[in-house]
């Protein structure tokens, strides 16, 4: 900790730090259950994921798309989406240096937003749940670019 | 301002930062698209989604796949894989410390490029013009990477 | 290389950014072979890649899904979403001031386990291959996302 406190010695780095720690293992979590329903579902893509299943046409049956497990990946990718802009947005964000308040209103609403996206996403809850949580991520990158853009501006 | 110019008190930097959510608003702006191009064409993934068409079969025909709805969401994937490296390698580029005008020329066509790759995309304009749009932001980031490794090289 | 010396004295960083540019052009090489193994299967998606076969339904039938073009796509998907969170973690976990040798450790078992991955993805190696160099690349974010969790954090 003592580099660190040396280097950006700000209580929003610490807090960006541990915000996007926790998304991003978030999102990590997403590839333990998109293989776990591969295989409740027995559904996979690669003809070597099927061999234990044995050989021939018993194994190529398995060599097919499923619901459940295509919901998954939209949701993985839906996270891929946004929170590459949030982490890109947010470091610099962090560094112009706003107010401890204001940055982590920021952190803790997008980190929110995007842990009940995933329970809303993977239980099909019903509309406009996903849409509102998917929106309120989104909101909170705009405001941290628009921020940004208008300290740092330089084209 | 005060805290990002003591800490990186560098022209790279701003226009990093500048030009970095730029495009990352512009990805975002994907995400938009596909929810509009998904309600035009009536075109959705999710049985959630598809709830205020009524029940049963009549919603049921709306869950399927439309071309114009893939075209955008090939386009967002490509954004993510180009996009991606360019901050990655980027940001390492940016504290290595080039010189402001060499760095800019390095940002300003990555961005110019991905802004034309989106809009080439979408309007399918005949190839080669995805093909070297793709390409020129490919190379800023193979030039900006060869830089890095000449200046940090460190296994 | 001064400055970035002045800014991040660190051998750590050097090796944070070596590490992490080698495994994005690795990532970004996934473009090129998709590109290729496209071309060599005659398998697009986009009517304007097909245009220089002739016109309607000549050109049409090269408008297909090829089983190798989908491996190669699904393994820069899986380094999407493996890679963007060793960036993020990792970058963080850089600026918190590890021990060198951890870091270095860290590092490289990471970038050689997704070099494997690729290797033995492309090839269709029998598994459990695929899943232990994954699993590797993995355990290794984990461990790092623990270092920086307990060292920075701030909720």
């Amino acid at each position: 900790m003592a580099k660190l406190a040396q280097l950006i010695d700000s209580e929003v780095f610490l807090a960006f730090a541990t915000y996007t720690t926790i998304v991003l293992l978030k999102m990590m979590l997403l590839s333990i259950i998109t293989a776990y329903v591969r295989m409740t579902r027995k559904a996979f893509c690669n003809p070597e994921d099927t061999a234990k299943f044995g050989k021939g046409e018993n194994a190529k049956k398995y060599l097919r798309t499923d619901e459940d497990v295509e919901r998954v990946r939209r949701c993985h990718l839906n996270d891929l989406e946004n929170i590459v802009p949030f982490i890109g947005i947010g470091l610099l964000y962090t560094l112009s240096g706003p107010a401890v308040s204001t940055a982590l209103l920021h952190f803790r609403i997008f980190v929110v937003a995007r842990i009940l996206h995933t329970i809303v996403y993977l239980t099909a809850v019903p509309q406009p749940s996903r849409a509102l949580t998917w929106a309120a991520g989104y909101a909170v990158t705009i405001s941290m670019a628009y921020r940004l853009l208008t300290s740092v501006w330089y084209l």
